[in-house]
């Protein structure tokens, strides 16, 4: 039989909402590589008898190549453990799974993916915010922010339409993602949220606008940007209830939405 | 304290990859109003107790309307019941959640969102093809092509760039969807893949092109379509191996990819 190596999604850090498969398969995995990002309360699901791997890389600053990963996979899975690699939120979106699918199948391991939730969705849910709404949106588009890693980004589609809302994953630094936004036809005035930390203690949702942004200092890493006009209709709850377990999250309060500059 | 409505994603029809928290909030709801699309291995898990009742309309056949649907859940859970509100897929993406939250909220219910493995997602991990790849793919775009009921919809966006993966949800009309597939921009030669009843045992794949799609014959409902460079360079596995638990899930082994019409 040949040797399977799991790329698992994590979601958003909450362990309530991990698969039930991923819970399964963490809890009897041999070897766990994570991200740096995945938390704590789940790596406590792991086996105390599992070899935990952090090879995360937090933007730009690797402890472990793409390259060093992938040879690790390869070789644990070829001494016959149960592998986990274990991503935060989805492995499929954002998560350079494509590199280690393809390292894994040039060396004849089988590989399985596990969905997990993916950041986009958990902020939607946190926010209580649906990313469609026929009467507002009919598509999403996913960007990512962050991490370009040296090269320049290339421009964001030209032409996005008032009906599409837009999720950036890792937005970093806001004045150029109000530059970019714009640049890609989004009006100045569309609303959006910023949401830092989701689903921890710590996290914290704040409402402002395209071009309100561009001035507000950086909400703590890791953070979501939803913009569209979802975000505007749908006033999200007030005060200090979050949809995760984290009893202390806490919601803007001091809204901004809709303050121009 | 307020009641609670839990508005729960069901994900694509595995039990196994529903969220910890969805699975619970089965088995012990008092009542469950799900779609026509949640699986029964999934509402198999309620309690025995438990009032399910199917709300569900396919494609404009409508047995209850998304007003009676509101209706419901605000009487369900002013009567005190533990009402979980249960969609297929995702709630917030092509969910009509939107509807519902605000209903709920105008009659001072709560509202708690329990996100799901959205089909574009599962569809994704079912042929192992990652959704972005820094090297082919840095947006993804979700769209909808089913159901649009009665109402011409909107052309897709123009200009969509070849460096976007494109997922749609319910393609239905494969010549239709070519066609507004062409007007945004996309080259008749985008590699494509069609997926019908993922994580079921009829699950199928089938790889195409954008142009080679338009003189298919439909596969089964529900399906979804994904379109971009991430499909052509990830060769999917071979044989009748599927990421889900379904047994005799197949993939099509007679592939049709680059076959232009």
């Amino acid at each position: 039989m040949k040797e399977t190596v799991y790329l698992v999604g994590a979601g958003p850090g909450d362990p309530e909402l991990l698969t039930v498969k991923a819970a399964r398969l963490l809890q009897t995995a041999d070897v766990i590589l994570h991200d740096a990002l995945v938390s704590p309360a789940i790596l406590a699901l792991a086996s105390p008898a599992a070899e935990v791997v952090n090879v995360g890389k937090r933007c730009g600053n690797k402890q472990v190549t793409q390259e060093q990963i992938n040879r690790q996979l390869v070789e644990f899975a070829s001494r016959g453990k149960l592998v986990v690699r274990l991503k935060s939120g989805d492995p499929l979106i954002f998560g350079r799974a494509g590199e280690e699918i393809h390292a894994l199948r040039e060396a004849g391991i089988e590989v399985e993916i596990v969905p997990g939730i993916t950041s986009a969705v958990a902020a939607a849910s946190a926010a209580r915010i649906p990313l469609t709404d026929r009467r507002y949106a009919e598509q999403v588009l996913f960007l990512s922010g962050h991490c370009a890693e040296g090269k320049e980004s290339t421009p964001w589609n030209a032409a996005i339409s008032d009906r599409t809302t837009i999720v950036v994953y890792m937005p970093g630094d806001y004045l150029r993602v109000t530059e970019k936004l714009i640049a890609a036809g989004v009006s100045r005035e569309m609303p959006c949220l910023i949401l830092s930390r989701i689903c921890s203690p710590d996290q914290h949702i704040l409402a402002t606008t395209v071009a309100g942004m561009s001035s507000l200092s950086r909400l703590d890493s890791p953070s979501m940007l939803i913009v569209g006009d979802v975000v505007g209709v749908h006033d999200f709850p007030d005060g200090g209830k979050a949809s995760c377990n984290s009893s202390s999250a806490k919601m803007e309060s001091a809204r901004v939405l809709f303050a121009e500059q």
